[in-house]
């Protein structure tokens, strides 16, 4: 039976290249960051039925913030065939509303903790696929590109309906994120860019021609440790996100500041229209960046890639 | 016999879409604008191979500065099989150093000019090619887009080698030119979009036919009086300039300070890296679009498409 508490944790993401356009079926690199969402669940014997959500993050969350948590429990739990009790608590250093995988990363661990809890350990596959099902509640049109990393960890070669693929790096390094605190709706974003295919289908398929071979050129700059050539497609990427109108100015300031400090190259990063964009300089610049990024009006901080996806830590 | 003084204009003009990509073999839809420049010449008939050069707008120019007029009012001479001294006066309204085509349409002005000093009358064919020429002297590769606009005037599909094909107008309208006032130089943004090219010659395929797709399109929207798509169509352009990495944020500031404003769309015009950019809007918006652009700390006016290509005002 179960025990009284279990706690998980999964990684927040970046997505280095191919967003948006991931959603039209092109390949995408995306990697797990190291910071965490970590969420801890109790059984609450006396109380079937009954699911409590804090986040400590969030002390004042609405109901609607932590709707997608309960579903997440709950989806977990129709899957092991019980209606339970719970009382979850998410503690989590993942920046929210920004694009950074915060939900995801707190539905993968949820799961994976309610799975723990009953003493069932989820395959990566039926967790991730659970995660997908309690986001597509919730949030329109996702690409399974969240969950998926948030269960892995590493990095990524992520495209709809195949099985990812990790990434192999000799390369330790870190990237700057840098968020513009305006919160943005991917599902807005998505639907913005689907009417732009509507209205130009060629234009487009030359897009997403140039998203896709932009991505496999990332693949191949990353397994050869050449992170200014991941710099100078990371420019290229953002000029197509910007083409397909989901660039905006508060990530057009923080793109260009950090270009301008000396990074090789920077691009928003997720849905765009606001949330966050990341950049690659140096080591020995990458203080620099940060501080570009800040007088330019965002809040900003290193990070590094993350070979750690789920994990249990009962 | 020359009589003793002559008078010629040619307009500057925007280029609609397509600029850079135009080097690479693709269209661009280039257009001539109600501003000018006139170029007076006067035979100093007792002062053989002396030509003196006044700009009445830049009171200051340097040497320098004329020498591309010099070498012009050279050209003309040349192909008339003559050597004469000449007092150039050169009176413009268009703004210099803009890439608004001010240095071909004083060229082409300067060339009808002398012809008509001597008494011929140049073809434009002539025309054009011998103001292409004096241009190759001063700048490197130049599209021949320049010249050709200046001489033709009107609305022109332009490809490389290939006669321009005046585009047919159903329409009145007017856009705004924002200028950054940052000085740009062409060949330098010309030059790095090169070495993109070499970089990564796949992705760059993708771009320059998304890039004439676009173009394309933009014709129809034209030919059809639909300004807003045309509006849509300069944002996707604009994104893939940003991708080739000839923006930069003076320009992202009036690009998006005018679809702020509630244009239609907005892109950078010309070689980019500062200079200027265009934006559509209905018209009774414009005045609105031009305000927010020099909130955003551009110059801007309101400009029209003119028919007037080169012309002799004896």
């Amino acid at each position: 039976m179960a025990k009284g508490s279990f706690e998980a944790s999964a990684p927040g993401k970046v997505i280095l290249l191919g967003e948006h356009f991931v959603v039209f079926g092109k390949p995408a690199l995306v990697m797990a960051l190291d910071r965490r969402a970590r969420v801890r669940v109790k059984l609450l014997e006396l109380q079937a039925d009954n699911i409590k959500v804090h986040s400590l993050n969030i002390p004042n969350a609405s109901p609607a913030e932590l709707q997608p948590i309960k579903e997440a429990a709950i989806k977990a739990m129709e899957f092991l065939g019980l209606r339970k009790g719970l009382e979850i608590t998410v503690n989590s250093d993942i920046p929210i509303s920004a694009g950074l995988g915060s939900s995801a990363a707190v539905s993968v661990a949820t799961i994976a903790a309610v799975g723990g809890l009953f003493g069932v350990r989820f395959t990566k596959e039926d967790l991730c696929r659970l995660a997908l099902e309690a986001e597509r509640l919730v949030h329109k049109n996702p690409s399974g590109i969240d969950p998926t990393i948030a269960t892995y960890g590493g990095i990524l070669l992520f495209e709809k309906g195949k099985p990812p693929e990790p990434v192999k790096l000799d390369l330790d390094f870190q990237l700057i994120i840098g968020n513009t605190g305006i919160a943005r709706s991917t599902g807005e974003m998505v639907a913005k860019v689907g009417l732009l295919q509507l209205y130009y289908p060629e234009i487009f398929e030359s897009l997403l021609e140039g998203a896709h071979r932009l991505v496999l050129e990332a693949l191949e700059a990353l397994r050869a440790s050449d992170l200014e050539g991941l710099g100078r497609l990371f420019n290229v990427n953002h000029g197509l996100l910007s083409a397909i109108g989901v660039s905006d100015i508060s990530l057009e300031r923080l793109v260009y500041a950090a270009r301008a400090a000396g990074a090789f190259g920077a691009k928003l990063t997720g849905g765009g229209g606001g949330g966050c964009m990341i950049a690659l300089a140096e080591a020995g610049r990458l203080d620099q960046v940060v501080q570009a990024i800040r007088k330019a009006g965002g809040e900003a901080f290193i990070a590094a890639p993350s070979e750690r996806g789920v994990m249990l830590e009962a």
